[in-house]
């Protein structure tokens, strides 16, 4: 992929997604839960959240992605992970891991590491979350290029620069707004996100990457429409309802 | 009940409704919650939400209507559901059954069917839910009539046109908006809707047909005011709140 | 502390926030987590809000203040209220009791009593949640400065008209707006903002009463900005991010 032509596939994936209406299984945490669920709608896709081991296999048998994140983190998602991953593995389903805040506890380090282990398509994580992952290692372009290669999945960074990696290539995104920091769920939604684009095109890393730019340029639009964080939040999935073309080519900053 | 005067009878409830502050227990999904607790709220409503099995019993004896909703449901919910259930049972208290996504899962549906048994006052589900409760039928009036005389319940299935039957008596509702279907927890709020109608108008057909105009005819008046499904879910709140007899004679589209 | 001086105390409380962003564990209910994390976010701190027992001693080991909300309270979270307090008490950290709906439910009452028990920084709750409480007192200053001085907690009852006292001082704050009590959450957002106010200064009462007078403040604008409910809950976050000295000290109805 020419990192030039990225704006171009974003919005063509964005197209397949309001075309298909892909299911996206989401284990993820009570807070980020409203938020991601209307995330993905405005994008097209169809989200369900269950956690229960009784029919999460169902759930995640009937979906086309899946997304595993940390985030208030307990037993019985433990549980409801291994049986995700489980059907998903059987299906060859594509999976995205947000190692929510693994740098606040070891216990949850570990088990994120013991995640990444199982090949998920993409990891989309901070900087802080990649050195609790990586053992210590700066997000900087050459660790986050090992790291891939030897976990055999993309890496998805977010910050004040966006960079994502299959070992092989690399692309960097500078879009974004500082009140994306400002909103609680927002890097649970872009991983929700990077799992349904990961639905409907089956190159990861342009995938990670599309879903990357895809909410990068809606929050930089929402940034300008905003008045704070509380309008910042309703205004960016106005934005994603409607991105196109034209404002991808036109907004996006990447190399 | 002549279905010209839903528009009138619909205004009458919702006065009781911001006169009397009706309590609704809710046993319903965590990604509803917030959303669900703020449409009540909006038409005078007092939510309370509790799923311990401690203290649910306390709940809903000191409520006046109660809902069940089973998305992400697991082994608390339905210990809260029984606890839940029995209390109402005693006090004959209003409750509604909403079969979230039990197209997705045989547990799920099997438990819904056993739920549906238990003489809820209304089911409030869409075309694949109503399918999956009723062993296949299409959400056609005749279906829809034949399952409310079988379990006493009133059916309000929403979609594209809403339709409420009792068995004896039916009413199209063709209000409603395109982006109610992508903002999360839709369904949800409008079965808690039906709930809290059902706290004040002890007639389940007129209560359950004035819920689904209400919401209906605010999604409409919101999806005006919007610019995509973010500032929709904020929108339907405020039209909720003020909410008149006038914007619903002229806007109700009701057969 | 001169009451006239509130203002001014607020608005360099603020300011550290905004500087030193204090990290904040809140033990609350799933309906509640969203949009406190949010109203946390905007005035400058950092929320966590895991309940696993696994886990989360380690994130209040890591924190700067503590909330113990107990709305859609059970068993996994008195464990966690458990854990979090064992760590919190080691830590010498300020910690805020927020004994939603106690009225409603004696098993909820019994247990917030023995929490008030063990030495919050501050209670924050509304009348008929300090007569479940305190046993039946009425919320007036005399019975709220009897009830701080017995518990050695700063007592922040919201309502209409907002009271701090810490037994020995008292403050009476009457700003707010109506809409305030139409959206789900607004107390216990207040409960974490009083949280994140002691987290920064070590005066129970000047913090407490700093936070309800921001909260206040911050809820008069916006009802001035809303068009309703829905409208409101986004237009406060927006406020709380940009309140100054000079807002506070304009609007401030303190005496």
């Amino acid at each position: 992929m020419r990192v030039a032509e990225l704006p171009q596939i974003t919005a063509e994936i964005l197209m397949r997604l309001r075309v298909r209406a892909p299911r996206v299984h989401c284990v993820t945490n009570s807070v980020a839960q409203a938020f991601t669920a209307n995330v993905l709608l405005a994008v097209g896709a169809v989200p369900s959240m269950t956690l229960s081991p009784d029919e999460i296999g169902a759930f995640v048998a009937r979906a086309d992605a899946l997304l595993v994140n940390l985030g208030t983190f307990d037993a019985e998602r433990r549980d409801a992970v291994a049986a995700a991953l489980e059907v998903a593995g059987e299906a060859r389903m594509p999976w995205v891991l947000d190692p929510v805040f693994i740098d606040r506890s070891e216990p949850r380090a570990e088990y994120a590491r013991a995640l990444a282990a199982q090949k998920p398509s993409a990891i989309r994580l901070n900087a802080a979350e990649f050195a609790a992952l990586s053992g210590g290692a700066e997000a900087a372009p050459a660790a986050l290029s090992r790291y891939a290669l030897d976990t055999l999945a993309v890496v998805a960074l977010t910050g004040t620069v966006d960079r994502v990696t299959d070992g092989a290539q690399q692309v960097t995104i500078e879009n974004g707004h500082p009140l994306m920091a400002k909103v609680t769920a927002m890097g649970c939604a872009a991983s929700a996100l990077n799992a349904a684009f990961l639905s409907v095109e089956s190159d990861a890393f342009r995938a990670s990457a599309a879903a990357l730019l895809t909410f990068g340029v809606a929050g930089g639009i929402a940034g300008e429409r905003a008045t704070g964080p509380g309008s910042f939040a309703s205004a960016i999935i106005d934005v994603l309802y409607a991105l196109d073309a034209k404002a991808l080519d036109q907004k996006a900053r990447v190399r």
